[in-house]
């Protein structure tokens, strides 16, 4: 591990530097994980590593810099840049965050480092002012190859152009034909390795990640193990169609979310080899994709949940139904959902949105997926050479099972219709109710109808506004405690 | 992926350098504190809930957790056990370790948690007294399906038995039908879970895991990406027969390794998967399989390094006879070897061993191992996922470049063979004569010969025979200075 100078030539040691400033990158992100302390301390090394690279993209990145080797940080004049509405694609590995949206119990989320390295580039000046909105939310563990997200951005386009305001009283002359920000490259030099951006596009100043999205899609990743794939394929077409999910989702009355009515475009079991090597290896993978309007907090993994069950046998493919008729079964049972780390928010469909790619980008991340991917890969095939190994010496021959649910497995399985029931509707909505966080007024015609007062509470920043259209978005980071039941 | 090519001078890439090696030690001293914590804390529950199960096997355990509550810690008296020698044979994942054999320098090695594993379950007294050998040492990072020890365990057979030994005038009566003790249910209660026993065998008093192995087998495991697989098999062919191998190892002449003549049995390229999905598939997975009598340091993967360079078109398959010329070719090139994490101990081939397998704990093993697959196995299909997802929209292709060599690669090749070269085999003896460590005495027949007068180092514990002996052994746990040239 030690330098022998004499022996190493220029591009060596740029191989070198780049292979332990990977190093560095990956080490800290395991220490991310292991110790709370660690983590403040990391990105204020991780910045100063970083601004060498920064300066050749970034005036305002360069006066920092140099101003921090003095000690002193002039303000960014922001007065003098035009803003541009734009959508950010990215794509990140949720395993080592707690989510993407920021909560108040926790600095280790996507979005903590998203907004870091936002103004950190100095492309926007703080989130208040920076009008973001993102598509949907992601739980802890949970990853993203397509999050999206809308915010003004600091621009070259002193001309104007799709999105772009330009302040007024600014000197234009000479600066029009300017190319524009190399948004991607800028931001993927100050991230961390597990969290890239993808694309950008230039959008009309009134376009929102969040209410424009036209739907989501989602897979979540399984082994067939001792499943009937077939059986699990049958019962997620049931899922189709409009249905009131407040049986298969961890119901929100406390954020606003009053109606649990989602619309399922389609569900379906896939494998993910296109061409399976042996159709009934128990290591062959298979995911469970599911695109919808919007989602209910862990909706996908209560649903994955009962694919599970069912894929087991352990419960029919009518249980279903079963929970979805709210009307037999107004109080959810109590069960625990599937684990997070196999669930990737795939896509996000928005119309006529250009997407503009950097290619030389694109080789990069490409290659830092692959390098992540070899790892995995390689380390996946050793356990299984193990695995394979050990069966050859075994007496007797044991099942793959299924290492999916949270929770730990019983001995004796009891079926979901006869378990413990969670409170109903109804009666959460009493209890906010009681709590003043919900008020219930008499409508038009005269009939009762719950509005949402908003709460003192990690949410109290949003609006009573967004808080109804809570409604309407995806998963939410928060704790279940119905999880591990 | 943070850095500016050809922009810095050396000596700002030096110090770069050095700051970040720094770095990487410090934050994997940090790491390694959070993780030995985990360990300890996990060690220790496991061996609380084991205690209660191992009631019945074992009155010594009994004693001693009664004990426990009672704060007070009895000697136990091993002089009234029979002692029994025997062979065990562990897997471990070598990922989180800084390799098998204990160092001076960390903790964190596989034999260190052994051996408190054996102590705990007062399966021994101590090591010193315990006649320990094993099969071979793997590096840091390295893991091993079948890596072989052998010790004398405390024993339940006062009656005698293959490998047992009665001490003198111990009431014998009533005690000679007893079973042996569960040995792999004993040590895998208190072991970590990437550390399991797999089986046990009785074996004469003289035998030895070291000097008794008839041969050792590795597996390097990695993906197609661009490799002409072909004719890496091809070139592994090469290996196969008696040769001197110092150029392709890290010569630890200061270890007493004197001598590089080693015996490769054979050396294969395979699919890990018997019936690839599609052959021409860059994520396709192979194995380099090499079986011989014994290992030089770092011999397996600097033989990988070589079939890379190989499967990349950078070298023909004729440098491996070229670097096996040690005639035409008497000092090393300088280039990085294999990563660590794809290398397993996969097989150690004893003679007439009649290893016990515990069914019931059998299970365990392979639900564990599952249990590490199934996690490894759904995160490398989520980042395939997202690789495919990207090669979708990405407007030029990139090829799936090998990410296992150390370091990283350089823009432009430079061919082994003009490459600046280590040190002789000869000046390194010099160097060690000088700092009298190596002798030089007139052999019988008036000829020069070296011989190992051992050294105060990390390795001075070790006698002079054992230290010639290291010529015979499996990789060692070191740093390779050239490791990452």
């Amino acid at each position: 591990m030690q330098l022998r100078e004499g022996s190493m030539s220029e591009e060596v040691l740029l191989a070198r530097v780049k292979a332990l400033e990977e190093e560095v990158e990956r080490l800290k992100a395991q220490l991310k994980v292991e110790r709370d302390g660690a983590k403040r301390e990391e990105r204020t090394e991780t910045s100063t590593s970083h601004q060498t690279e920064s300066l050749k993209h970034q005036e305002g990145e360069e006066n920092r810099s140099k101003q921090k080797k003095r000690g002193a940080e002039r303000p960014f004049d922001f007065s003098v840049h035009p803003r541009r509405h734009v959508a950010l694609r990215l794509a990140y590995l949720g395993w080592e965050y707690q989510g993407f949206a920021v909560q108040e119990n926790t600095d280790n989320t996507v979005e903590a480092r998203l907004f870091e390295a936002l103004l950190k580039t100095k492309l926007i000046q703080d989130r208040q002012t920076s009008n973001y909105h993102r598509c949907g939310r992601t739980d802890k563990g949970v990853s993203a190859f397509s999050q999206v997200i809308s915010i003004d951005l600091r621009s070259t386009q002193y001309g104007g152009g799709l999105g772009v305001t330009v302040p007024a009283g600014v000197e234009v002359k000479g600066k029009g034909s300017a190319e524009e920000l190399p948004y991607v490259k800028i931001l993927n030099r100050v991230l961390p390795q597990d969290i890239r951006i993808l694309q950008w596009a230039p959008v009309e100043t009134g376009f929102s990640a969040r209410f424009d999205c036209q739907s989501r899609t989602y897979r979540y990743y399984f082994h067939r193990g001792d499943l009937d794939v077939d059986l699990m394929a049958e019962a997620a077409k049931r899922y189709e169609g409009t249905h009131d999910f407040r049986n298969i989702c961890k119901m929100d009355v406390g954020n606003g979310v009053l109606q649990f009515q989602r619309t399922i475009l389609s569900a379906s079991i896939q494998p993910a080899q296109l061409n399976p090597t042996c159709p009934n290896d128990p290591h062959e993978l298979y995911f469970f994709q599911v695109k919808g309007l919007a989602f209910l907090y862990h909706q996908v993994r209560c649903m994955m949940a009962l694919l599970l069950l069912i894929g087991q046998k352990l419960e029919a493919p009518e249980i279903i139904e079963q929970l979805l008729d709210v009307e037999k079964n107004p109080r959810k049972p109590q069960y625990s959902m599937a684990v997070d780390y196999p669930l990737v928010l795939y896509d996000c469909h928005f119309e006529c949105v250009d997407w503009r790619n950097e290619p030389e980008e694109e080789n990069h991340v490409l290659n830092s997926l692959h390098q992540h991917w070899v790892q995995n890969a390689v380390k996946t095939q050793v356990l299984l050479g193990m695995i394979q190994g050990l069966q050859k010496t075994t007496t007797e021959m044991t099942s793959l099972q299924c290492w999916l649910m949270e929770g730990s497995r019983q001995k004796k399985y009891q079926p979901l219709l006869d378990r413990p029931r969670c409170q109903s509707l109804e009666s959460r909505i009493q209890h906010f109710v009681k709590r003043g966080r919900l008020e219930q007024e008499e409508g038009e015609n005269g009939e009762e109808t719950t509005v949402f007062r908003g709460k003192r509470s990690k949410h109290s920043h949003l609006t009573r506004t967004n808080q109804i259209l809570e409604q309407n978005h995806g998963e939410k980071t928060q704790d279940c405690p119905l999880q591990n039941l």
